[in-house]
């Protein structure tokens, strides 16, 4: 059929499950036709291709809400609903975003792109449901490595114990974005295998029949062994005990099965686990024998090879140049030991990982449980490196808090992907990270302009001693400059003064440096001299250099790739009025208080007035001041 | 024998079990008499003494670490490693710490504070100590409530699956701060049914034996049927599936039977989880016929009848004030539901939930999900209040912005304890969550000055239907104010004006104000008249006003009881920056960039220089800046 003809999913109700065979078939390939060139998160959309067909067609979206975990495994259901048109502009600036979004549809009734939010957001859904008397299915779809963050645990302990009816579908992919870990998966992984459990039962109930009988006692005894098989050998006497009835394990790629089982959920009363396997990737080679996680989401790739497009000789990604730093001072470093939170392809890790098996850790989606496992590693005198992405980093700020820079311990966190991340969106811009860190007691913050001085700054953290330290770095990809051969420390609390001038300063770093750079030039035309400055410390600022400029009084014009409210910004007027600088000209240039949606970066920042020539307009209304006040 | 001769705790290994019943007795005596004038954990301590003899018996300590969550159940581990001549000075200014601190003993190897940290920090120093080749035990003591905090499910997964060794004692005394909830409690209670095991054990062993042979295959079932025996009955399958050897339950209070399990548990090869039942309270009347949580931490108590001392005729409790507030809006609005992470007692909403009873959801120790299940509720139309302590909004930061706020959802945050907090100390201060949440987009933030305003917002937020709303409030009593009848709504994002003056502005809100006033008077006495600003709205700020303010050039201060970095001084200083005004005088007085220890508020205010004569002093300082200009 004409995918994009599809206005909603009532279509499906009449559709025999030949047909809806027919109907997958054009749906992956339409996806991975649209995916060859948009980029996008492939894998778990093939996955859940007949899952996401079966829920519409079982269920009545938007009275049944369906509330997809994480959200990137949305495409199919955005399909159905009648989005299939603008698959073109897929995670484009101003297109179809890659995550569940209300404005788009009344069959998005929860935004996600964090992981393992949906069991809370359905808890409170269903609680509204019965406070109003209203009838309708809440369905919770949540993959098996979403399933060990804290936060959907806490989630199902409570939905076990309120006992109030919702359908969880768990869809076991046997890897989140990369392979799972934990306990969890291994409980999981006995799932698989539950098709002994009925040959097992029928030789007991062979057994049980020869004996002879002894009375009531026995008889109940005999029952509750029966019941005890079914706790062995369907493990899901782990969602049993928390208050669930466990369905499954079912096939996802069976109609017919899915059917059935959603019919037997319905019908059930309390908190239903569903429990169905699915392949990720499905239907599409590369991404179905991919064991690393690296067809989680891509960037374009062509159909046939399934190789990704990718310009020539791109310089190193950030994530390596951060990696390959640590895992070389880890060779003459015992201590150094590397901690990521299910993110080992996307923290390039890999190859740490081969060379320093035993200290390397991937505590699974645990956030929480990652960052104080690495205070507790400081405590032994280890120096741990904490890799993490800004905005995940958002889910462990009490423990960066409460355990780490209470403590004062040396812990390393390189923050990866801090600013704006482009095609993933609202939900993943690592914008935050400075305003939720600066106020932190203890922490050292910085930020480089290069993968030179990049590597410099990881060399400086795991050699300084007196505390916590971050590096937050870009999305992407490095400049491309020369590498010195050999590591040095950076002074703390020292900035670099990129370009001299004498009627204004620029205050910035990281990405928005080359902007500034730009800036000066075009001022200089202008007659206008503007130094630019490299803060690479964004905490503790370097006092001495602001306290110069600030005596000169030099109007200043501060850029950062982050919230302005309590941002980089913020800390140069604090510091100028707790000095009594109450004179000083400072202008601010960062992200508005407002969530920043996805698209190219470049559209963002102009979107947004991050510009070369915004640059240029304030700091040259910041230089007329002087020359009037002069 | 003198419990304050003790310097460490290693003349417990020559003790019989005599000796060390005395010693419990003279530990809970020495407990009751000294917390019955600071106050203090009582109920945990008193649950935990034999417990905390027996494992400073049976280990060696600070070698084998004991990391103490929560950490208010480590008084007797204090007494035994030589502080008991502190206790006089327990949770006081410069006194001993009410959590384990590590500057006060080389035992204490963790501090905490917050719940659920230990296995993660436990895990960090099991891969140290494997890592570096050492020996230790690594125990971990943890409460069944704190088994329900996210982190601790997800620690619970890591240790698992990694297989290292430790020895994880669960403390469970049936009861957290509050009666514990969610599915995790009902197992533990499935376990403490588990003396039938034996028994149905032999009866199956005496069935097998009936049975005429049938060859290896039934075999192979009988043993596999003995197996499941020991997941149904005792229900320690949870804790053996995620990986553990589980060992338990043992009375918590029979020195033979928690050494004979210590024993068994150092030779158990893997994580070790030993159940130990305790009883919190244990000795005392009073706190051990407790079921609602009163006993956990209390002031001052007089030691025969149990009552508590208290203050005559103090005003309302603030946390009173806002639940009873609530309370009586939802009789009018059946979209109000509460919401509490198991702090129904600190949060007084005991009225509300027998009011309403399904509209009261306590979800165990368990932030993240409270402020998601809030938002699910929210995206229903639902009004949900969500009553939390600023400190552990902290845990909930990523879900504030990811699923609250950035959604724009009508979630209406009660943040109690904000501020300083006093006894509790540095992992309790309620100071961050000015800085960690201005700079989310949508969310409004107020601070009341008295409970008369403090109803009046709570009205205002229930009554908001644009987004995010929260009111922070202080811990302990209100002023004593008239209270208006009629509930009214404050206009969004405007000030009051307490005080008129012409030579400098003070914008203050909440516990800060009379410190303001005072000064005020004094300044007036010296001929420097100032404007006394009622902030109450953090964001948005009242930029009318402030505009007012910078057009007439007045110098301003700014006070707040929470950090200074990134606060609401900040915020003003961005404004007047934003609109150009760089010749304003604004100085800020906060909390300064440093943990603060526990005490008193007042003595803690001193040392930070929060005093009505550093607001004088700097008040002149700025007014004759305007004199000097003028």
């Amino acid at each position: 059929m004409d995918l994009l003809s599809i206005k909603d999913p009532s279509f499906l109700k009449g559709m025999s499950n030949q047909e809806l065979e027919v109907l997958s078939q054009e749906i992956r390939r339409f996806l991975i036709e649209k995916l060859s060139v948009t980029g996008g998160h492939i894998g778990p959309n093939l996955g859940v291709v007949e899952l996401t067909i079966a829920l519409h067609k079982c269920f009545d979206s938007p009275n049944d809400k369906f509330i997809w975990d994480v959200g990137h495994q949305s495409y199919v259901h955005k399909i159905l609903t009648g989005r299939a048109c603008e698959f073109d502009t897929l995670r484009q600036y101003k297109g179809l975003c890659g995550f569940p979004k209300r404005i788009e549809s009344e069959h998005d009734v929860w935004e996600t792109g964090h992981s393992s939010t949906s069991l809370s957001a359905a808890m409170g859904m269903v609680i509204a449901r019965d406070l109003k008397k209203e009838n309708s299915y809440i369905v919770p779809i949540i993959g098996d490595g979403a399933l060990t963050g804290g936060m959907a645990l806490e989630a199902l302990n409570h939905i076990g114990h309120e006992k109030k009816n919702m359908i969880v579908i768990l869809n076991d992919n046997e890897m989140s974005i990369a392979p799972n870990v934990g306990a969890l998966h291994n409980i999981l992984g006995q799932l698989r295998t539950a098709g002994k459990y009925q040959w097992v039962k029928d030789e007991l109930e062979l057994l049980l029949k020869k004996v002879p009988a002894v009375g009531g006692k026995l008889a109940a005894t005999a029952e509750r062994v029966k019941d005890s098989l079914k706790y062995l050998f369907v493990s899901g006497m782990f969602f049993e005990e928390m208050g669930f009835t466990y369905l499954g394990p079912v096939d996802g790629h069976d109609y017919e099965a899915l059917f059935e089982n959603f019919r037997y959920a319905k019908k059930t009363e309390g908190p239903v686990l569903l429990h169905v396997i699915t392949k990720k990737g499905k239907g599409f080679h590369p991404a179905e024998s991919d064991k690393k996680g690296t067809w989680h989401g891509t960037g374009p790739y062509k159909m046939d090879t399934g190789a990704f497009v990718k310009s020539d000789k791109a310089p190193p990604a950030w994530s390596s140049l951060v990696s390959e730093t640590v895992r070389k001072l880890a060779r003459n470093d015992e201590r150094i030991v590397a901690i990521t939170p299910a993110m080992p392809v996307g923290s390039k890790l890999e190859g740490f990982a081969s060379e320093f098996p035993e200290r390397m850790y991937d505590v699974g989606i645990a956030e929480q449980h990652a960052a104080t496992v690495a205070a507790g590693l400081a405590t032994q005198n280890m120096k741990p490196f904490l890799a993490i992405y800004s905005t995940f980093l958002q889910r462990a700020y009490d423990q960066v808090v409460h355990d780490i820079c209470r403590q004062n311990l040396n812990v390393f966190i390189g923050i990866d992907r801090a600013g704006l991340v482009g095609a993933d969106g609202e939900t993943h811009q690592g914008v935050f990270d400075i305003a939720f860190l600066r106020h932190v007691p203890n922490i050292v913050l910085m930020m480089p302009k290069d993968e030179n001085e990049g590597q410099h700054m990881v060399y400086t953290a795991l050699n300084y001693d007196d505390g916590p330290i971050a590096m937050r770095f870009p999305r992407g990809n490095g400049l491309g400059v020369p590498m010195d051969e050999k590591l040095k420390s950076i002074p703390l609390g020292t900035w670099e003064v990129l370009k001299e001038g004498e009627d204004g300063a620029i205050l910035t770093f990281g990405t928005t440096i080359p902007m500034a750079m730009k800036a000066a030039e075009a001022l200089e035309k202008q007659g206008i001299s503007v130094k630019i400055v490299n803060a690479r410390f964004i905490k503790p600022l370097d006092e001495k250099m602001l306290s110069e400029l600030f005596r000169k009084n030099i109007p200043i014009l501060t850029i950062e790739e982050a919230v302005l409210q309590g941002g980089f910004g913020s800390s140069v007027l604090e510091y100028a009025h707790e000095q009594g600088f109450y004179q000083q000209a400072i202008d601010r240039m960062g992200i508005p208080d407002q969530f920043i949606e996805h698209g190219d970066v470049d559209s963002l920042l102009e979107e947004i007035g991050m510009t070369t020539s915004e640059v240029v307009k304030r700091m040259t209304i910041l230089a007329r001041k002087k020359q009037k006040r002069a």
